[in-house]
């Protein structure tokens, strides 16, 4: 953790950054192990430039901020039930002038933002994103064998899935079962469960409802968790019966596209070229319109995290980086289909880190 | 919902406020029912005192919004992947002037309140609490009993921890057995589970580990879980075998302060006068000092809300007012208990919705 803290030390310097802001999760677990609960009580990771940290946290969580095991270097200031937290962070921040830059966790609560901005009415604030992105974006080779072992056990899920799948029972009860699949394969935590028949399918993030599966059900099932704290995710589309009509081609063309996806990361290849790989294919195919949302998304200690694969997004995909690529088609009415597989940038190309087969699976009715 | 749209117009208006911005959470849910997925792609529901509203989404998400049953007079606007969302919250803005007055979602992620900012430089912010708390904190009848239902099935689940309390399992086994049990008794999510062998229960944040169960260990229980949309939270304290030195006689101290805080609780009474019931017996019988947290928390949509139960806090209570009682008493290295229950303002003293007996439970080792 204490090289980590060095690191951003650097990375605050290049950004022209006093401090870092950080309140409960991904950036204060990268920068310090302490997994903080978010709670309507401050807890904030003052993270200075010139390596002064200290973590305020309130006293009844104090044990377990010590429990976390900071790094040495991390002061720890609490404060009891009626003391203003803000005083604390104005003494971590003692001596960094009047109009100190501060760049503030991106998923802070905004209550906690107005009474930092309340106290530091001369700084000038941006998103922590801007500064930890830089440390985060490119993942160790520990952190890959996380994510590839949290690929693998949603992989084992998903080859549970086709005995699930029953005429006559509900997306909702499939998705409990799903769930504790998901823990019973080694998940500490159940991140979502999407399970679309027929029609939801055409609703990317539908989660799961009353709907009955019905003979001939196209079935979307998007699922992930996190294992050792590190994110799964992955989709893969079922039908039930005979398949709808045009189903069958749809998906052949959408195994091309992901696949075309998956061909084109690589190092020295920007984002949006990893998107626009699989959209060409999907326009050439017939079904662009059909393909509503951007191709993918990084992955690590949160479920969706840079590096964004968008179009417009010019940054140059480098080895150990990570992220889903997983184009879908939406047919209002009718049916969905994504196919995703989470893959990290090697030096000549990309590894996949769900290695199921990516075909439709035929569920007998 | 509109009537709830009406009143948050009217409270917007005393508060000289020009618009709530809300994203995903509890603020969102109760003015429109729509329960939002906390994404990195803004959702923002644009509500103005003068009843022009407007939920922007992220187009993929419009599906859900519209599923959502949302009052006639919001106006969905939707953005595609590269689209700005920021140019139509400025367009639900429209005609608010330069300096419009903002109150943004308490838990709103600071990224987005810094976008917002730099949209609207010349607006003043504050909290939307300030505004929706005046809102949501009296809860109505149907509320009321929504908290009844979740406080009975959360009792339920206190009823079954004995059989679970068995010498050598973890804390962490305990807690898995409980958080299905959460589930089996209708909640739909489980928000926490805190299990915590012997010392561990002076951490009050505890939630749950690798302790084995010793004969001879006090054992603290705090559950919640969410049913119909409103919270249910309880606490109670197990011993397994012979308690330890003194810890009975503290638990009594305990369930007399945890009383007098009860009996104090009723309309016209100031959230701190509670607070200081509770903190009041325990220093008289000699264990203030171990009572280092204030003694309750509002619920409802939420697990934590207003009013807070606190030294300081001179809000009156009134009919509806919804929150814990649970004073505790924490012995660093050695064991803690917490009783809590939550009560709601009746016209004419408080009424328990949970009714579980309050005595240390004691378990056969």
């Amino acid at each position: 953790m204490t090289a980590v803290l060095r690191r951003a030390e650097a990375a605050m310097a290049a950004a022209g950054v006093n401090a870092l802001l950080l309140g409960p999760g991904a950036d204060l677990r990268y920068l310090t192990g302490y997994h903080a609960l978010p709670l309507e009580r401050l807890t904030l990771l003052v993270a200075r430039a010139d390596g002064r940290h200290t973590l305020v946290v309130p006293r009844l969580e104090r044990p377990r901020a010590e429990d976390a095991g900071l790094p040495g270097d991390v002061a720890v200031a609490d404060f009891a039930e009626t003391d203003d937290p803000y005083r604390l962070v104005s003494a971590a921040l003692d001596g960094s002038g009047p109009s100190p830059r501060l760049a503030v966790g991106d998923r802070l609560w905004s209550a906690f933002l107005l009474g930092l901005q309340a106290t530091f009415p001369g700084a000038s604030w941006t998103a922590a994103s801007t500064v930890t992105r830089e440390l985060r974006m490119r993942k160790t080779p520990e952190e890959v064998a996380a994510l590839r072992r949290a690929g693998q056990a949603i992989d084992r899920v998903h080859t549970a899935v086709p005995e699930l799948l029953r005429t006559g029972r509900t997306e909702a009860e499939v998705g409990r079962d799903i769930a504790e699949r998901i823990v019973a394969e080694g998940h500490e935590a159940v991140n979502f469960v999407i399970v679309a028949f027929g029609p939801n399918g055409a609703s990317p993030h539908h989660e799961t409802g009353a709907r009955i599966l019905e003979e001939g059900d196209a079935v979307v099932v998007d699922i992930g968790g996190t294992l050792g704290g590190y994110c799964s995710d992955c989709t893969r589309n079922y039908v039930v019966g005979a398949a709808p009509d045009g189903y069958a081609q749809a998906h052949r063309a959408l195994e091309e596209a992901q696949r075309a996806a998956v061909d084109a990361a690589g190092p020295g290849v920007t984002a949006a070229a990893v998107d626009a790989a699989a959209r060409d294919t999907l326009e050439e195919a017939g079904y662009g319109r059909w393909f509503v949302h951007r191709t993918g998304h990084g992955i690590g200690l949160e479920e969706h995290e840079e590096p964004y694969i968008v179009a417009g997004n010019d940054l140059v995909l480098e080895p150990g980086m990570a992220f889903s690529i997983e184009p879908g088609v939406y047919l209002p009415g009718r049916y969905g289909m994504r196919i995703e597989d989470i893959v990290v940038v090697t030096p000549d190309g990309c590894e996949r880190l769900n290695t199921l087969d990516r075909d439709l699976v035929r569920v007998s009715a």
